[in-house]
């Protein structure tokens, strides 16, 4: 990939006969940064820093042993030498040595210290590294920061998905200081808040997985085991007990997988879309788009585009299963079989006009709402949300996505066509799994249409454009945020608050 | 999305109890900017310009009930103190309220005012709500901008996709103003002009729905349209007239549509590549490269990716629904009746050589065709083509897209096959679709292949390193870019005067 | 796609009627820059510092031709004039136009120039045109730069892919200034060293094709070309032999290719997780993490990503072929015949359900691995990439990536099921693939479960933190970059010495 092509160059450019560009170095006034601690990051930071211009001296416990490591521009010597030089330390030892820093404590009276350590499990209760080294060293202002920070990011330079820089501490002065520093390196500094509040948070981010992801892939799986238990009483149990079909048991890998995954990929669509009606339901009825949503709405309003993503995985997965079952045995055995009885029965011709027709359908529509979700699923990618206009990103999310849902369910209405009444599908009184399904999306899609009544979508558009029926009622004329009209669709749309975007 | 996950410390950090960094607050000179209104804009705004050390005053109609909302950095006062303090002021209200402003003449004289409004539907003619103020404030200078930037945008920072902040006004130290706030807020200033030229526009950008996606969608449902007809006619309505088979009916949905999506993929990608051959053909008559194409031919050279996108989506539903086809009822009772006819006849073997290598042939060489345009979809994604250089991005365009259409033509052929000679194959006279759709993409292909001729090849390439007939008749030494010749290279390729990519 | 849209306004702005945003022009000392050559680079390189608010003074060899090519801001005059006027000077002609300048020695005495050329192609040896543009101006600074940017990259903004601008030169200073106007343009200067040193390289970069793919496409054609050939002797060939079956030659296109498909993927995937194993070996027996690998470790190591892409291609392809089974005529008349055979035997029933039963449990791993490889496959996209921290991105490269192995070897053994022990298999003494496949990846697999053995798990941790050896022989407590140990995580896992990722 073009990163390494990019990458060579770089890493050349670090080696001896490189010289930095003195660019912001010229400047008065530019830190002096020490760093403490000769590791992966201390020699990608130094690199970094000496890139950008700044005078680094490194501390080492070995000098002329970690020497080769550092760019030649930087200075490596003793810890102490360095402390004692530097206007602002990066602290870049393992938190189980600091305590080999003891000595240094007056060296770094008054200075400014960095802790970019991190834990190696979650630290949820306890106090944070940066705590202790700010308890160690009392006369200097701690900032907890760069941990999040790759030493790949500091080598390749920041990216879109890695700019930021979370920042906290107890000094104003020092975070500011390091804020500097963050945007001379091309990091967008972000101040969290005090040590106490967020340390042990900004040590723990780099060890979460996925946050944002869990509730969305446990229903999915939740749901999955739900509707496969289901379908397999269904579909493999009950041939099995009542007819003593033990082939039924085949249908377990694919077939009643195959079943299970479009109903798992409806439901999600349907809970996709279903907070932005409960929110637009919350502002008809509170007449203001001001008072916040209860927080377990905000949070689903914030997921629904992990819910999206989970729905697109299901669907895809249900298109190469359904894809797949011409090619099995099985399917063989079967046409086979039939073949036998046909000819025996001596039946010419076996063609089903109805049967034909309704697969006809519901495979068009099927395929009609995959290329929706595709495109939902590509509109998604960073770069791509990032380039759209906020009408462009509403039409995408609301229009397609209510397309693809629209899809969805007529795709399940046609495959269930007039079988809901034929009780032959009545498995120890189950319904179809499809009727199963369908309830939630049709309500979504209900909901969806009231909303289009003149009346309330009007009374819906004052309310997001500011309208209060509080303020109405006092006379007051709204103030509102031009930019708030649109821009705000876009920002809220894509933040906890708004639903214009559903 | 890691994205929401990047956000939530930011978000915190704009709670009570963050404080800012005041990096470029202790710059002098730096602007008190005031904002006017309270919606989610201004609130967004406030947010970015405190966290990048701005003094930042609000001005509301009711202060104590708005103070809640804003960074407590940020001061909430009366409007009228806030425009009276503030050196810069944005007009964050809706523009049916700026009548609420008049009183402010006074405060607002000979200050920056910004208009970040935008229109709720495109406003085609009229003029524009930044026109309105400054008619209302002739005695200071308006700038339009910020209207293209989303209050997300704002929350998370500028991303690839949207760091442009298009700026119009007619003074231009108002402008520079504008833009260096546009700087230190890391977006990308860009002027577009004076206000009476273009604030118009730009009110409308967010409005505007895919403009370069307009003709290449229309384009293809046109062709979609033309050929679906024309196989309706030709594999449904034939049959029916001729010989009452109501069962053709049944090949709507699925079987017709698939013989079109082909045909309308095949046409597009022969789109793709036409113009890049008409605009050579131009440049070798001309003798240079420097005299602009018609505009139509600009244009269509600058919605090659588009159509290519196109090409690439019907391609890829013609796969699907391939795929599709054998699993469908309509499949099984053809092979039953099928083998009912074989039994009965007493046929032990059914195997037809040429239809069986026929069939291998071009379904090997259309999967190739399909991988080779999913490749080139992949490199038109934003982050990956920017990674590409220039000959890494011609080779990908043009060397691939030319495979790309070669295989796509030999499928058809190999597809086709000897039935062009079959007049059992001519319904009502009318050819086999395949025969339609294959001159134009042969037509490119020739015209490349000619293009490839030594003597040709050397014209063309002399005149796009800036070769001029009329120069080299006037013995003038030519004069060129350096730069121009592969940097050129991209830069043209992409943009609408070149065609070096095609 | 919405970068055009968004183009447009900022060509616009080019044009007439657009002012510059004087930002930094008002600040002291900012150079005035000459362009020589009036190319697409110069055009679109003048446009760029324009609206950065630098002065700009263009050098033409017919000034009043090409003035209207160039913003209006920028003064265009003789080469001469722009020559001496200027502080920094941009080279934007062909190099083998240089001789033209013979005369702007004096003029351009003292004075930064910045060769922006690039050869038209490799140019391997030989001295670089950089190094010929030095010695005609001894007295002049010559920078190399700015050809790997393009003419687009200038127009429309740095983007994330194409951020770095990569100098070399001889004089520090000259590179500073020129590394600060990069700075104020947006990119991000990287000086690469001396112009002897890395000029060439540079000139080399842009006709660069892909060449970190080089060894994973080759591999992967080599593997591809192995296995066909073993796959036609066996399946083709052999039948041929033996029973004069031509038919088994209509294998060829799709059959063979898609037995040969999983076989490459299989082997090219275990190829992707191998060094990983190797390396951490290196690391137990060495004791240390800071000697280098050997250095075709090293480039292994360094194309894992390109192997693993390679391989999931395979797979996809694989998957496509496998559906297109069923769909070809050839599948059609075997079961034809087959329920000829069925029907004329009497057999009312044909089903096997241990065939049914491989069939089903192999599909269904099959699709698993699949799906494991494709959110691999996307996790590789840089925007994607860039956004996961360090734990995330182990969890995806390592978790995922060995599950995918995992599952695509289950799908191997499965599809073998006890066909092993068949000796009808073993054409020509031939095993049948997957036995010849199956070696690799399960050595790999145990390789892995080895390194999850509780001691060597420990001491690979220990290792991985820094902990050395050597030094814990000596007694001396370690020393190390607290971000080292989860920065440096991402860091080193995505340079070429870490293996923490795999």
């Amino acid at each position: 990939m073009p990163r390494e092509e990019m990458m060579r160059p770089l890493i050349r450019g670090r080696g001896v006969g490189s010289r930095p560009l003195e660019a912001s170095a010229s400047d008065p006034g530019t830190p002096l940064v020490g760093i403490l601690g000769t590791g992966d990051f201390s020699r990608s930071l130094s690199g970094c820093l000496v890139a950008s211009g700044y005078p680094v001296v490194v501390g080492s416990r070995s000098p002329e042993r970690s020497r080769a490591l550092f760019p030649e521009e930087a200075e490596v010597t003793s810890q102490m030498e360095a402390a004692s030089q530097a206007d602002l330390v990066f602290v870049a030892l393992f938190p189980e040595h600091y305590s080999t820093l003891a000595g240094l404590r007056q060296a770094l009276a008054g200075k400014v210290l960095v802790d970019v350590s991190n834990g190696i499990q979650v630290n949820l209760c306890g106090t944070s590294h940066a705590e202790q080294l700010a308890a160690m060293f009392p006369e200097s202002d701690v900032v907890k920061g760069f941990n999040t920070v790759s030493a790949w990011a500091l080598q390749t330079g920041p990216r879109d998905g890695n700019r930021q820089v979370l920042l906290c501490g107890d000094s104003a002065a020092a975070k500011a200081m390091v804020g500097q520093l963050c945007r001379a390196l091309g990091f967008v500094p972000v101040d969290t808040g005090l040590l106490a509040a967020r340390a042990l948070d900004l040590e723990n981010l780099p060890l979460r997985l996925f946050p944002s992801w869990r509730i969305p892939l446990l229903s999915t799986f939740a749901l999955f085991t739900a509707f496969y238990l289901y379908n397999f009483i269904h579909d493999v149990l009950h041939p099995f007990v009542m007819a003593g079909n033990s082939r039924a048991f085949s249908k377990m890998p694919v077939e009643t997988v195959n079943v299970t995954l479009p109903a798992v990929a409806l439901v999600m669509l349907a809970l996709v879309y279903m907070p932005g009606s409960l929110a637009a339901a919350l502002q008809l009825s509170r007449g203001t788009k001001y008072t916040r949503f209860p927080s377990w709405l905000d949070r689903w309003l914030g997921r629904r585009k992990q819910l999206g993503l989970c729905s697109f995985a299901c669907a895809a997965m249900h298109a190469v299963y359904s894809l797949c079952l011409p090619m099995r045995r099985s399917a063989r055995y079967k046409i086979l079989n039939e073949a036998y009885k046909q000819v025996t029965k001596g039946v010419p011709d076996s063609w089903q006009d109805e049967a034909v027709w309704r697969m006809e359908l519901y495979l068009s529509v099927g395929i009609m709402a995959l290329g929706l979700l595709s495109l939902l699923a590509i509109a998604s990618l960073p770069t791509v949300a990032d380039a759209l206009n906020w009408r462009e990103f509403t039409f995408m999310q609301s229009g397609l996505g209510m397309a693809a849902l629209t899809a969805g369910t007529l795709h399940t209405l046609l495959f269930g066509w007039d079988r809901a009444f034929d009780p032959g599908n009545y498995h120890f009184c189950l319904p179809p799994t499809f009727m199963v399904v369908l309830p939630l999306p049709l309500a979504v899609l209900c909901s969806r249409l009231a909303f289009c009544l003149p009346c309330l979508a009007a009374r819906l558009a004052r309310i997001r454009r500011g309208w209060e029926k509080s303020r109405h009622l006092r006379f007051v004329p709204p103030e509102e945020g031009g930019g708030g009209c649109s821009n705000g669709g876009v920002g809220n749309g894509r933040s906890l608050e708004d639903v214009s975007d559903v």
